[in-house]
């Protein structure tokens, strides 16, 4: 009942609502306590916590919290994303919509917290701190929202230092609201940390040993221990997570690992590699949500009654999930009626693309490609490739692919360049899924493959797609180009699907759509060099 | 600077604001880490924590709370009793505004929060439930409002049990506002304490033993170790505070006491008697927090930068307090500026009393005479008192004297009873702080006693006085009858004097001021027999 009803009468006042009890071990974070106990709860909310000389075999947790995640990746709708999170028994989640930003701007941010709104999971935004478009302005109007509850992470290294005013006034802006501002610096160590940290970053997930994440712990960071589709860093941390306050969070999760477990798995690697039970659920509850400043993360009177019961403090196997009094979840079947929200589409070429072509001269062409290391690393370097009538020739023997990006910004236009290290012998894939410059991103090792798939892609309005030979595989994502409204195990089995068929396609990479997508973040830099060696244009 | 301030140039985003810093060994009430570590904030709020090296010997707490108190109790003005609680570390306290609103009611509620405004100690109040005229709707109205955190402590127990409309209505309304009920329950236990509980109360101060503060924690209470100037209940409750979440509150602290010590006191006491030191702080910063949904509690960013710099973590001795980022008190000095606040006068008669009178026909009369225990149970018994010209005389050789109540519900009507237990041989005390129903409270050996001091605190506005023959010692209390606004140290000189003069008149009571006030209660039921007795009046 809404605190702010007006009450007519006594009767009113003691409205219909009664009080609801959940039994069993509860499991206190705020005082390290564990004891059988029943859980009173009314209107949503904590009332009473009394201990019991039994209870059932089972274990009563503040909900789950992942504190950095970007749900696109899973390429569910928030809807779709809020079902698998919940049966897993994560009641909240902080997210940054960078690339919802990045396809639709703040259309399909705005889209997400309403699509959010229409399930029970509870979830938290950060405002993309490195989105064309998004000024400290737009930031500070955004970051003065509840829902909002951190600027989110701060990719650009070198504008900190160099203290850019475009980035100095997001931050200045979190700061004057009192929200975390959210890091990313994989690596980072020593004097250089320092700087980015005393510019004003709050946390940072990118750890992949103990060492660097006690020095950034150290040194004022909260650490989140990350275990993604892309990046398992989990194992790498335990021994830091054995000794310090730390969070978990799940960055980029594709559906075919959603499916199998979020942060419940996470608990049960912890506990699993060594760490205090209690210690790593107050990773999962306390922490995050003090450090994002969330309602729940631990049960007292008058806290939201988001509850995760486990049927033990190791395999953490999720029970029940319970949101602001409701029992939204129940072994592996979710008890709530939600409505799938309305679509946002990502806006596409009108008509198919023509025949791609580049015009050069000679027999050889000097061309840059960008070489991307085992390690994710991205460098540059400069080839030579075969020319035949006038047309620039990739070379799966060295693999060197064409990399073709349809560019939003420029009236669709499209940019060719050079890639190594997809290993793709023959084929090609291609994504809507582009990181902070959107568009259709493709890897293919000819012209005719790369025409063929983007085209594909357009036509289903957005999608992630493998074609090899007459084999076309796609996974349409309608909804922002990034984003399918199908149930997860659907969307798990077209990501499979994918997985397979880039495999035989000679891609040794864990999740090439991933690096794909993650590429977004340098096209316009890469590609520009290119654009004035050669003339590029589709006809 | 407030967040919502417009901002209109990149110069206006970075303001003139800097990072402050305070450095120590901080304790992390939330991982329980403690350790050397700068503290960076900014803007009233905390930005980060980091580790170094070393530190200065001294150790950083989040800022002390008290969980439960009155602060009228203190005689100060709350101006006044900030300067002493901020000298001894706290920045927060939960005070119930009963005593005020007893003499003054809304007006004098209403006076609090704005002279508490005036300070940077964080006053936090509970919504008297058991003032005459304060019915669920003004409950309603007052706990909707941020500064007024619970509904004040429950001590009609019977009119719990038989569920009083007047009484459930106000539970129902905080429970609907998810704000705690705080209990008064000194001594329940077994099932009644759980009729109690189960109406839904979730806090307690009154336990006096180790068992029953169990008990009602198990029960699902909130437990308060309270160190109050009449009830000293720690040391008893130190066996389950060693093992238990608990929280720490003064009740009714006189200035004697406060210019001593606070909850710096309690902590020293706690950890002296062998409860570990983190516990202890805990229940001085998270659990209070916690339970009463205050934003300090703990360090975190974006919390307010409340500080309490002690020592070591033995002693306690406050070094620096720190409020939203302001260092408001060093070394026993304070550090801020403050405008003491308007004041608020209760009304007395216009007129001084003349002869008190009390017309009974007869040699001997019968009368009912309240009896004070030692543990301060009351209990009534029947006596007979000689009568010479019609006037009933006290008997000091059985210590039954008179009580005198000037009704200001009732166009300051005298009500004169008899009471057993202050043990005066001659002389008088009396005060206008009255709990629950106010006016002037009296006892005395002789009817001149009573009139002569009864008049002297109407001429004064309000205050507490005893006199003996021609030895007058008055502390004169004009804020709404029960507060000061001289300093603290003048005023407990005046309650020193107050106790000493008592001793002489016999009085064998820690303080007869306070049990005089906590008659209060009981006055209508009371004195109702006695006018239907005898005629009384003043001409």
């Amino acid at each position: 009942m809404c605190p702010n009803a007006p009450l007519q009468s006594y009767d009113d006042v003691l409205g219909a609502i009664s009080v609801r009890h959940l039994n069993g071990y509860f499991v206190d974070v705020l005082s390290g306590a564990i004891y059988p106990a029943c859980v009173n709860f009314y209107d949503g909310k904590i009332i009473r916590i009394d201990q019991r000389p039994t209870a059932p075999d089972q274990y009563i947790l503040p909900g789950l919290v992942d504190s950095h995640t970007h749900i696109e990746s899973s390429h569910l709708s928030p809807y779709r994303y809020a079902e698998q999170a919940i049966l897993h028994g994560t009641t909240s989640v902080v997210t940054d919509p960078s690339p919802v930003c990045a396809t639709t701007g703040l259309i399909g941010l705005e889209y997400m917290v309403e699509a959010g709104n229409t399930t029970p999971l509870k979830f938290h935004y950060t405002v993309p701190s490195d989105i064309p478009g998004l000024g400290w302005k737009e930031v500070r109007s955004l970051l003065s929202r509840d829902e909002f509850v951190a600027l989110g992470e701060i990719t650009d290294y070198e504008g900190l230092i160099e203290e850019k005013q475009s980035i100095m006034g997001k931050i200045e802006v979190a700061r004057q609201l009192g929200k975390p501002i959210d890091g990313h610096a994989p690596g980072l160590r020593g004097f250089h940390l320092e700087q980015y940290i005393m510019s004003g970053i709050t946390s940072d997930h990118e750890s992949t040993t103990s060492e660097e994440a006690l020095e950034k712990h150290k040194k004022g960071m909260a650490i989140a221990l990350r275990e993604s589709s892309s990046n398992q860093n989990l194992n790498a941390l335990l021994p830091f997570a054995r000794k310090n306050k730390h969070m978990l969070a799940t960055d980029h999760l594709r559906s075919r690992d959603l499916i199998r477990g979020h942060i419940d798995n996470m608990l049960h690697m912890a506990v699993e590699g060594g760490v205090d039970p209690m210690q790593a659920v107050r990773a999962a509850t306390l922490w995050p949500s003090q450090h994002y400043g969330l309602k729940s993360g631990a049960l007292e009177i008058g806290t939201p009654a988001d509850m995760t019961v486990v049927s033990d403090l190791h395999s953490f196997k999720v029970l029940e999930t319970w949101i602001d009094g409701d029992l939204v979840a129940r072994n592996g079947e979710l008890l709530y009626l939600g409505s799938p929200p309305k679509l946002v589409e990502a806006t596409f070429p009108m008509t198919r693309l023509d025949q791609i072509d580049i015009h050069v001269s000679g027999r050889v062409a000097p061309v840059k490609v960008i070489c991307i290391g085992s390690d994710g690393e991205i460098t540059q370097e400069h080839e030579e490739l075969q020319v035949e009538d006038g047309r620039i020739l990739a070379d799966t023997s060295r693999d060197i692919l064409y990399m073709i990006w349809v560019d939003p910004a420029h009236n669709w236009s499209i940019h060719v360049g050079f890639v190594r290290g997809f290993g793709l012998w023959d084929g090609a894939i291609a994504t809507s899924e582009v990181h902070k410059f959107g568009g259709i991103l493709c890897v293919a090792t000819t012209l005719t493959n790369a025409q063929d798939l983007i085209n594909e892609i357009i036509v289903a309005g957005g999608g992630s797609a493998a074609i090899l030979g007459r084999d076309l595989v796609l996974l349409p994502l309608p909804i922002a180009g990034l984003m399918s409204d199908l149930p997860a195990k659907e969307v798990a089995a077209r990501e499979f699907d994918l997985m397979s068929m880039t495999r035989n396609m000679g891609c040794l990479m864990n999740d090439p759509f991933l690096i794909l997508s993650s590429l977004g973040t340098y096209l316009p830099s890469t590609f520009w060099a290119e654009r004035t060696e050669m003339s590029v244009g589709a006809r």
